[in-house]
């Protein structure tokens, strides 16, 4: 048996998210589908990360244990033609035998994108539409309250399911690239809903709805209700996972 | 009444192609519903062509008649908060009571799009994915062979309606950007399947399959067997429509 790491990438718009769960086809199952017609035999695979319903991912991280010694290229190419054309698989490789996709994982980030102008059925894919340009200043001063470790609780979705709340970002801004606006986060590890209510709390402040400093109400009481609105998962992209 | 012209962009993915039919949902009537939504009644709706199940357009243009004088910047509104998101209505102008969005159609650009290097499922949606890197000069020679005006009845599906098959190329030129490749084509009107046939065809060369004056065999004896193949439809976009 040896190890593999695969790096997927994935249009999220037609699953439930990654894991497998009962009431829809997730991005998981559809993998393991996959595989099972490859080697013969339905491998588990162990994502990084739930995702949730839409989003979407530039490079996730998952491993399987396999039995095959197959080239690498000859799998990718092998599997690649089995996987539905809005899943790839962009790389593998193998790992130790105690490497852990999600345990091993050093941090995230994600891209919550948006854009202004004539609406656009293309963009309209990946990307909010904005009636207008909200400020970017304001939108960054935001970001920079959030860097640092604190105890988002307030700034998830009231299901999750984890009882350690505390998060450490370490990076977080807003770019502007002509009428695409892109709200860009790294750190060690996200909350349920997490990126999206943090996306959604920017465009408040830079809809000059909510203060720049507002995320210190949402810390202070963890305050869901202090923050701004989920935006919907169809804009967030999974970009990268850190090992 | 007044005559609107409508442009419209759309990712075809989810339709049936534009026209209206029995066996699947056409951007047509999805178009035609939400205007009977927006002005209470249901009006024709005239494009400038049909379009391939699948294809997609960046500015198909369509006309219709109606009463209300609402200003344009409402109408665009309340017409994309009916539309679904892979629908856009990006300008509307009154025109002339006899102007007619096909017949006075002088011209209209397509796009094929390709790419090599890694899988990619964003870019898999709209462009055709290829193992290696096509010869783009003999793509190249192929294209120019075919500007100026022919007979095309060689380079359609045999399911074509239409009885005169010769048609003005105007343009045709092979495009790399990066790992991209754009077969671009303008002409006075295009056959059914026509585009598909023509790009696979420059591809086909640019494989070295058939030779870059294969056009002359297809010319000839209207013989669709010396053409390449029909590509798929989700890598082909209607650019504009020229009046």
């Amino acid at each position: 048996m040896k190890r593999m790491l695969l790096t997927i990438s994935y249009d999220g718009t037609a699953y439930h998210g990654w894991q497998v769960q009962p009431n829809g086809i997730t991005v998981q199952q559809t993998l393991q589908d996959a595989l099972e017609k490859l080697l013969g035999e339905r491998p588990a695979v162990t994502g990084c990360s739930r995702t949730d319903a839409g989003v979407h991912a530039r490079k996730f991280a998952c491993h399987i244990d396999c039995k095959d010694n197959f080239p690498e290229s000859a799998f990718l190419k092998g599997l690649n033609s089995l996987l539905p054309n809005d899943i790839a698989v962009i790389d593998c490789r193998e790992v130790e035998p105690d490497f852990h996709a999600r345990y091993n994982a050093l941090g995230k980030k994600y891209v919550y994108s948006m854009y202004t102008g004539a609406l656009n059925p293309f963009d309209s894919r990946y990307m909010l539409h904005l009636e207008s340009l909200p400020d970017i200043d304001l939108m960054n001063k935001f970001c920079k309250g959030i860097v640092g470790t604190h105890d988002f609780a307030g700034f998830s979705c009231s299901k999750r399911t984890v009882e350690d709340t505390v998060r450490t970002i370490t990076e977080c801004s807003v770019k502007k690239d002509g009428n695409k606006i892109y709200f860009e986060i790294k750190g060690n590890g996200f909350l349920y809903n997490m990126v999206r209510i943090l996306a959604g709390t920017a465009l408040a402040v830079g809809q000059k709805r909510l203060k720049p400093d507002c995320y210190n109400d949402v810390f202070k009481d963890n305050d869901r209700s202090k923050a701004g609105d989920t935006l919907p998962a169809f804009a967030l992209i999974l970009e990268e996972v850190y090992y």
